[in-house]
Order: structure tokens, then sequence, then C-alpha cells
């Protein structure tokens, strides 16, 4: 490509409201361009990586014996009244009317679609398993978009939906489609994580995201070095490290004025004890009328894992906390001194919590504390259940280590469903014996236009992208030095770029920019081998071969960087 | 593929809806379903197709210079209330708020947006011509969708904008992408003709439509068979073949109870004339206040070609009949018996109708006819203007032969808009001067979807599709005889397509369906070279081959059939 006809648009300063790494470079770089809030238009640059992981993604699935279709945008709300998520999904979803006055849903995953139209098709046994997929634009009426092309309202989705006669063949593509999404994220080259996940609102038995890993991912992930265990710490069991000690202290009631947080109350305690050795009560909304407010009971240092407390059947889902005035009403004491003695209503106590003797917590009287508590002793109405969220250093629930965190971008879910859209879309299929069963579903999504947010917050530097070979916007660069004054340059240079195979994937740079901001860009957009071409080296007979990766440079010969060049080029279409 | 993993969804029948070939035939072939009025889920047999036409246009592009990029489907209100056609487009636009109550509509076509885009970025001549094109969904929530995939609602189109400093550059890539076009219907092995195009409402300075031939085509397209002059029926000028003669014959009126038909006025007449020597008038609204009604005089036999009329500055646009009542008010004669003598509102007589001589019309009396009319004599005060649709027979506008007529459906469409968006969305570029210039534009069309419903159109037989090799959704197909049965045909099949390359093009019937099932699927899919794996000619050392156009079979040696799979495959993926 002589980039003297291409839309490089670059900038040098990304605006202001881009707040992560690959949001402003993929501004910067001329990759994106933002029309409306979470609505991008993708120009050249970032529709050739785009294309990048579409192909790798269709690819794999092919492999993997998945079939492509394509469903529509625009789609009858009936069905999504059939399957009952018309109001449960909530705002994200965009309805509207066509002219008609008949009503639509802009898609935002294709469940019902896949469903209804498999049901019209299929009635025997014999025409399953059967995997579906598409690669196509969805939208979702997100409350906030947000970091650039990580959140965004319009993007493009690889979805695949699969329906099986039992659970067994459900596992059997669950696993090849988990293999495939392995081999997708690995064609990228991005290092990821395939994690057990919380199923959320999909419902199912089991799914796993795949995380590619990048501080400023939205996810936390919990992983151990020493085995393959990985999950989001969403899902991640917390387990207690140690057990429980005997009781050595008496219960005490301590004054302590002005102390509402653990902090306060570690700084109270002069040394005595640490956080670890507190215990806290979180106020929260219950599910029952007979419990309109639960407490939750977590060691003074631990977070309190929202996906795991919105699975206990006393909690309201989504978690929503306890109205102060209630809280104040029901425990005749304020927020920050509430305990788990005496507590007027459900006590849930976090697993670790409970292997905490000798603590200290809120008396339920304002200004004042309990020091030497111990459960079975001073408390003994409570459940127990696993609330918070793992730390490093936790065990492994494998057993086989600990747990380190990280950070990720969820690119891929893949799920087994079960049979929620088939039973809602009533879709039945005559068994071997003559009988109606519900298809056992699987589904599985990979974010395209994520993926390539995802794969920038990853790879980057101070001067720009440094996108592995297989998603750079193109492979090989050419940057000769003073095109349009140097005739010696500018013929060689020609020659060079007329010599190449795979043109497509060569960006050479005529436009005879100053050498300064011809590299700035050919390092911002991430071209992961360039070959600058400049007047004095070309006289010795040589060009300067520069890796964007590594930043090493090294002279090579005419015919050395000719061969370089060529067999960078073969290779990569070859693959 | 093994047809055993595959989603065929072959029907017997189409459902009623169904009217033209193309679309019985998909739904047939299992290419598509419907999900709503004009919208449509592609199964895997049609995705296939749309893939291959996909890939087929983006390779024309490209080398045609364009630059892929990808705009939204959901774009803001604004941008359509800047260039004036949020309200002018019609009920075609589907206009919908988010949760915000943001205004936005579903983008029908991206002018508007490519040239907010490209404005953003582009400030300098140095930086024009640029020509970007995307494939993307797009959706027009059209009154009456019909004619199945041809006239959908949600659609997938190749749609490029092209940027320049003048005309010239205009029409340099204009005459590129005309070629491309060339390429790409070409490539497709489709019969086509690239005609003259009325600009319609997009103004601008010219257009050309690429019409796939098809009998069952919306549009008649005019073209001759001695010259390469060819249009759209909306645009072809309409020349006299003869020049008039001078009158014979004396003014007459004559009473005609009941006659009120070109056709039982030539009846009434007895042979004494024909339908060509008669003038009819057709009565529509004005496009002044001054003229609320406008006559129309045409030939007995001529059609009135509604898009011609509309140009003219007395007419209204869009073409509206006067309304009967009004009518006989203003002639005080019913319609059916009015004509050109003495006629009370302005007269626009169509340039054939002026070349007959002696001819019969209306009165402007209700039951009552002229006989012996003659122009100039008779009638005096009248405007000329060509109103009339071509017909077969009609002298060639170019002077060099006469015109043919046929049908065809509009695939693609290429269009010199000028300066209309850029000046609508004040997009300004530097010139070489100093001077501030609005760029010209240009816009080219081809429908996706659309080229796949036409192709099937164009190519089919009684017993399914006959698509070209480039469009098939498999080049090769083996079918088995007896598969589950025959020991025999199972392991010579099974080796057989295990031998073969590009096993993706391959349709590997191992289904173990009846042949007569198998032989009708595998023809209403329309897979071009068939070879019939039977175990009495396998016994013979011999394999039948099935050309699906031709119909032609023959029995190969195992050997040549094994060789001519093979090449058939290699040679496909080589183009």
């Amino acid at each position: 490509m002589r980039i003297s006809n291409y839309f490089l648009a670059t900038l040098k300063e990304a605006p202001a409201e881009a707040v992560i790494d690959s949001h402003k470079l993929m501004i910067r770089a001329g990759m994106v361009r933002k029309l409306a809030s979470g609505v991008y238009t993708w120009l050249p640059t970032g529709k050739r990586i785009l294309k990048k992981v579409e192909e790798i993604v269709r690819r794999e699935m092919d492999a993997a014996g998945a079939l492509e279709g394509l469903a529509t945008m625009v789609t009858p709300a009936e069905l999504w009244i059939e399957s009952d998520r018309y109001d449960s999904y909530g705002d994200n979803l965009l309805k509207f009317k066509d002219r008609k006055e008949a009503n639509f849903v802009l898609g935002p995953t294709h469940e019902e679609v896949f469903t209804y139209t498999v049901k019209q098709e299929v009635s025997s046994y014999r025409q399953l398993p059967l995997n579906l997929y598409q690669i196509q634009t969805k939208f979702r009426d997100e409350t906030r978009p947000r970091f650039g092309i990580l959140r965004t309202r319009e993007f493009i989705m690889k979805d695949a939906y699969s329906f099986h006669m039992n659970w067994e063949s459900l596992e059997q593509t669950y696993k090849d489609m988990e293999q495939a999404y392995n081999n997708v994220f690995n064609a990228c080259g991005l290092s990821f994580r395939a994690v057990e996940a919380d199923n959320g609102s999909m419902g199912g038995k089991g799914s796993k995201e795949f995380q590619v890993l990048a501080p400023a991912g939205e996810d936390v992930i919990a992983y151990c070095e020493s085995s393959d265990y990985a999950a989001n710490i969403e899902k991640a069991p917390a387990l207690p490290s140690t057990t429980r000690q005997a009781p050595t202290k008496e219960l005490e009631k301590v004054h302590t004025p002005g102390v509402t947080t653990i902090e306060s109350l570690v700084e109270f305690g002069k040394g005595s004890f640490e956080a670890k050795q507190t215990v806290k009560l979180v106020v929260v909304k219950g599910a029952t009328e007979q419990a309109p407010l639960v407490a939750l009971a977590l060691r003074g240092d631990h977070t309190l894992n929202e996906v795991k407390a919105e699975h206990h059947p006393l909690i309201a889902s989504p978690l929503t906390m306890g109205n102060p005035g209630e809280i104040e009403e029901v425990f005749g004491a304020k927020p920050g001194s509430l305990g788990v003695v005496n507590c007027p209503i459900p006590l849930i106590v976090d697993d670790t919590a409970l292997t905490v003797s000798d603590f200290v917590t809120g008396a339920n009287e304002t200004d004042y504390h309990l020091f030497g508590v111990n459960w079975d002793r001073d408390v003994t109405e409570y459940q127990s259940y696993d609330l918070r969220n793992v730390e490093a250093g936790d065990p492994s629930p494998d057993g086989k280590g600990v747990l380190s965190l990280t950070r990720g971008c969820e690119c891929g879910h893949i799920f087994m469903l079960g049979d929620k859209y088939s039973k809602a879309l009533n879709f039945t299929v005559t068994d071997e014996n003559g009988e109606n069963i519900h298809p056992i579903m699987g589904c599985y999504g990979i974010g395209v236009t994520r993926v390539v947010a995802a794969a920038i917050e990853q790879n980057h530097d101070q001067w720009g992208c440094t996108l592995p070979d297989a998603l750079a916007p193109f492979l090989v660069g050419l940057v000769p030095v003073n095109y349009h004054k140097s005739e010696v340059v500018r013929e060689f240079a020609d020659q060079f770029y007329a010599e190449l195979p795979v043109k497509q994937e060569v960006y050479f740079d005529d436009r005879g920019e100053r050498l300064g901001v011809a590299l700035a860009d050919i390092d911002l957009i991430g071209v992961p081998y360039q070959f600058i071409i400049g007047e004095k080296n070309l006289n010795n007979g040589q060009v300067e071969f520069k890796d964007r990766r590594s930043g090493e440079k090294q002279l090579l010969t005419i015919e050395q960087a000719k061969v370089k060049a060529k067999e960078l080029l073969l290779n990569y279409v070859s693959k």
C-alpha cells in the first residue's frame, strides 16, 4: 500500500475523554472515530486489524465444525417476549417500532433468534447436534459506554449457538469450542487465560471466560501459578487458609467514640489487633418478605463479592445496600457500630470470617464496640457462606498452591445453557424412543471489536501499538528518507516495493513527510518490521532494519533486506 | 463438508407468499428464512454464497484503490437533519430514541456519515482524492418489502464514497469504479448490463446502474444490439422514428357513446385507424400554483414515463394523477373523452405524438371524439417534451441501430454526486491557491444480498439453482448411493473424499438418504459438478459425473473422476 493513497488519519493528541491506553491509541493511530456515545466508525487502519481478527475467528469456527449463518440486527419483539427477556433484559435492550407500529428490538444477543430458527427446521434427534455461528453487528444501549472500544454500544460479535439431545453431546461441543477459542487467542498472538466464570443471568451449568490479560482490564482474575486453575474473581471460591483457634479472651464492651470504620477501629486499638482480627457487618436488602434486611459478616480486611452474595437465597439480586435510616431503626445503632452479637436480622457469615477468634466487632450500640468476641460462644445464630473476594495468597481451590491476581478484558465467553431457551420457545425434538425433549443448548461469544482494543491494551508502549504480527495493520514497513528529494532513495524504494509480494501487507510511506513524522506514524500504528531507507546507508549498500516491538535496529545489506522482507511477507500469508 | 454434519434445511414446497423464483428457491434450498416482513435470516447455504459475493466485491474494491472502513448502523439523527434528509427521506428512514432520548436512525445509506467522517480529517487538497468503502448491514423501512431477498428491509450493501478536488478527479475514480463493477459482475459469472440511469433524488451529474438480467427483474432496460448503448427505461430518450406528414383530412366531431379507452376507440373505428393514430390525454397535478393541473398528450399506444415527466418544471414530483372530479369540472367532460383540441389547461405533448397527423383524440365533450385532427392546424398552444417509455424497435439514441428491451435487477449503482453533501455538511478543503472549496463526491453501491437473489433469478431451472461456479454454495458434490448399506460404496466414497483438497468446497452427501432425495437436494442447491458413486458402476471401475447446468452425464473411470474433482477444486481456489 502506497501511503500517499491511504487514509492514515494519525493524530498527535488523543481527545481528553480517552482514559485508557487502547482508547487513546486507537484514536491517535487513526483506527476509529467516535460518531456518538459508544458508537464508533472504523477507519481503514482499524478495519484492517478487525478483519484479521474476523478471519482468525472464522477459520477456527469452521475448523471446529460450527456452521456460519447470519441473523438480522432488527429482531421482532415477540421472540423476546416469548423468552421473557423483553422486560428483564432492562434498558440495554433497545426497543423501537417500525412504520407499521410493529415492535422490534436491536439484537444485543441472539439466543432467541437462533432457537426460533432451528426450531422451524429440526424435529428429530437425527438432525442434532448442530452448532451455528455468525459474525454480526450488535447493539446494547449501555447506560455508560466507556473505555473506548472496550465497551461500546454498537459492536461486532461472533456468537454461536449449539443444540444437543443431551448434556454429554453439549459437553463434547463445549470442549471443542473451548479448544477453538484457545486456538483463536493463540493465533491472535495474545496473552490470555481461560477462566471459570459466573453464569450470571444466562443460567445453565458451566461457563468459561477468555480473558485477554491487561492492567486496564475491567475483570480481576484469580489464578494459580502452580496449576492451571483460573477463575474470574466473581466466581473463585475463597477458602480459609487457617482454622479457628479456641477463645482466650472475655467479651468486653468498649466505648469507641467516633470509630465508624475498620481503619479507625484498628487505629483506636493502637497495635493490639489488626484489621484481620475484626469482623464487619454489611446490611443488604433481603430476597424474602420475612427478611427485608440481611446482615453479612466479613473479616474487616476483606471485600464483599457481590456476585457470590446474589446467589444466596436470602439476598436480593441485584445486590442492594440497606437504607441507613432503616438499618438504624432495626439495630437501634448507627451503621459503623454494627456487629455480629445479638444481630436483630438474619446473619450470614463469610467462611473465612468464621475462622477468626477473639475478634473485635460493633456492639450494635452507637459508639461502642465489642472486644474478645468468639463465634458459637457469643454468636450462635448464623449461616455460613462464601461471601468474599479471594486475595493474592489465598489457597487455590484445586488445593495445588496459592492464588495470584491479575486483570483482564473479557473477550470470549462459552456457556452451557441447558434448556432455558428451548423451553421458553417451546422447542422440542423427538428422541430415539419417540419422546419429545427440549434440546440442551450451549452458546459461545467472542467480542470481535473488543479483541482489537484488548490486544492494543495488552500490546503498546510509549510510542504506540506493538501488536503481534497476526493483528498488526501492516506487517512490513518501508520508510524512505527524503523520498521526494533524493532520487537515489526514491528509485531504490520504488524498486524495493515493486519487487515485494503480498503488497497489501506493505506500508510504503511514499508521502515525503519529514523523517520524524514518518517514524512516529509507523511506530504509532505499530508496523512490526520496518526498513528505513536513507541515502547515506544506501551509498554503503545498506538499509536499516528495525524491530518495532524490541526496538532493536540493525544494518542489513541491500540483498539481506530484500530477502528478509520477502520472507516475512510470504511466511505471513502461508500461515 | 460431510452433509451429515451440515444444516441443509431443504424443503419440498415454497411458502405460498413466495412469488418469484429466486424467493421460492432460496427458501426451498435452505438459504434463507423469513423472520419478519422484509427481515431474513441467512442459513449456512445462503451464507456461503453471500460470502463469495462479499469476497469478490472486496477484492475488486481493494484492487480499484478503495479503502475499506466500517461505519455504524445506528446513526445520530443530527447528521440527517444537517443534510436535510431527516424528513425528506420519508418513512423508509427508521427513527428511534436511545435510553437517553437522543434521536437516532438506522442507516439506510451513509453519505452523511462518510462526509462527516472525512470532514473531520481532511482539510487540504493534498489529502484528496479519497475513496472509502464498507460492506455493511443497512435498514430501509420499506412499505412493501417484496420479491424475497430482492427487496428486503434489512440488507447488506457495499457502499463507497469518494471525495475530490474537481470533476476531472471524480470522473477518473468514477471510471475506475465502473471498471471495478464490471469486474465484480464478471467474476460472479453473471449476465449483466451497465446502463445509464436517472439520478433520482441523489442529485449530481451522471449515474449508471448495473443490472443483472432476469425476466423477473423490477427494471426494464433498453439496449442497442448494434452498439453498447444501454439505459434504464426510466432514462432512455424516446426518439420519433418518423416525421410528421401533412394533413389530409378535415376535423370532424363524432358521437362515440361509451368509448372511453383507446382499445374501444380503435374497435369503434372498425379498422379505419390504429391505436398509433390516436392521441390520449393524461391529466396530472402541476408543480406551480398557476397550473394546478397539467395535460400530457401521448400517442394512444404509448405509455407515460413517470420519471421523465417528473423532470418537467410544470409537473409535480412525485407524479400524481389528477382527481377525476376536478378534471371533469375543468374540462366539462368526463375522463375518457379528453383530447388535445381546446385543452383548458397547459398541454405538454410527447415528442413522438407530435409526429402523428390526421389523428383521433377526445373532443373534451362526454361521448364525443374528434377525427382528422392535426397539430398546428387544430392545436396551436402546447409544449413538446419526451414523455413516453421507449419501445422495442425505437431508434437507439446513439443513432447506431434500434432498441431492444429486457428486464433486470438493479444490483449496483454508481453516481457522480457533486457537492450536495459536502455543501450540506459544510465540508471545505483548501485548494492549491488557498481557496476553500466544497469537495466533489461520488458514491457507489452494490446490493450484496440482492446479488445473491438476482444471480438465482438469472440462473435456475425446474430442478433448482444453476449458479455459476463462482457463486455456487459448493463446487463439487459426491453422492454415494446407499452409503449406509453398501460397504463398497462407503469405503470408496470415504476414500475419494479423504483424498480431495479444498474440502470446504466439497458437498459430500454421507446422510444415507434415498437416492431420489439426495439427487433432488444437490440439484436444488445447485452444486455444479456432481460425482454419483454407485456400487454397480464401481464394480466396473466407473463413477458417474453430472454437469448440473447442462444436465449432461458421463461415466468416468475412477482415476478420471479423481483427477477431475481435484482439478476442479484446485483451479477454483487458485482463481
